[in-house]
């Protein structure tokens, strides 16, 4: 139980170290150092900065998974759900100010490094995907539904990388006003 | 004359470098291996790699300038010289798809390394950003010229960022002329 509860504090930190720091500048020193326990229980745990990221990717999946699932157990109209995905930008404003979106920007980096677990990465997206083309549809605009999902997590990509290289929180606002104005001149378009 | 050449050869070879793998993956070994001159003539023109980013960024910066320079001299009327902005992404999809944009990428990775060139490169987005405004505000839409150029500049980021995660021409293709009946639209609503 004590290791299984070691491991995911591991794996914890190095998520947060790789979003901060992008994960080629993070080192497997670095992680070990920030859960601060011996070398020999950590490596007991992970041999390598690969075998880290694999479960720093499998966490973020189980983590969007159950966040997805949750926003559709609440009883909310499709609308409703998909605004709470806009305000992803709202409540994370500060950190994605200072390291942009935690998908987008490991994404972006694993495909430059052509790492071997960048297809696992991009499912991250995948499952955003998914979910919203799921919500359009229940919408009544399944013909579409996969247009207006890319679409919407594209503006999100979008505003997260400028608001990151500008620093600023008001073009955060206005823009997930423009993206619920969007939305609701579909909704009404039905 | 000749070490000028060379030293400008190094730079194009530095860019396409930390385009294509990242910055922090590229060494300063990688580079001076694709340039092929010998590490006494390398060594004379940069003594690190911090040297070289800052070169790359100037001459990134001065390509950016005369493109945009370039497209206000030919005599067009400012929405056709946005609809050249837009095109972009279908110019350089090719490259877009394996390694995103390459202004958006490389903020984003100095701002997570924190590095001290991470305000240059972000003048970069200040260009296309300022030239956009303009050229909005020429189209008679002053009060908000920079929440659209913005709103533009964020659009293709997204496009950029998910078309590499997805491999996908058809959603930029897609996504492209959505934003140019975006810009009709603001046109025509004058």
């Amino acid at each position: 139980m004590k290791g299984k509860i070691t491991r995911k504090h591991i794996v914890e930190m190095a998520d947060r170290l790789f979003y901060e720091r992008g994960y080629e500048h993070t080192s497997l020193a670095d992680i070990a150092d920030s859960v601060q326990i011996s070398k020999g229980n950590f490596y007991y745990h992970f041999k390598s900065k690969d075998e880290i990221l694999a479960a720093v990717i499998e966490l973020r999946l189980e983590n969007t998974r159950n966040m997805l699932l949750q926003w559709e157990d609440g009883g909310e109209r499709p609308e409703d759900r998909i605004k709470r995905f806009i305000d992803i930008l709202i409540a994370n404003q500060a950190d994605i100010k200072m390291y942009g979106c935690p998908v987008g920007t490991l994404c972006t980096e694993l495909s430059k490094l052509n790492h071997a677990s960048k297809a696992e990465a991009s499912e991250l997206f995948t499952l955003f995907r998914t979910w919203l083309s799921r919500q359009f549809a229940l919408l009544g605009l399944e013909a579409a539904a996969d247009e207006l999902a890319m679409h919407l997590l594209a503006r999100s990509q979008g505003v997260a990388t400028l608001a990151q290289a500008f620093q600023d929180e008001r073009f955060i606002q206005h823009e997930v006003e423009q993206m619920n104005d969007w939305l609701n001149s579909k909704v009404n378009a039905k």
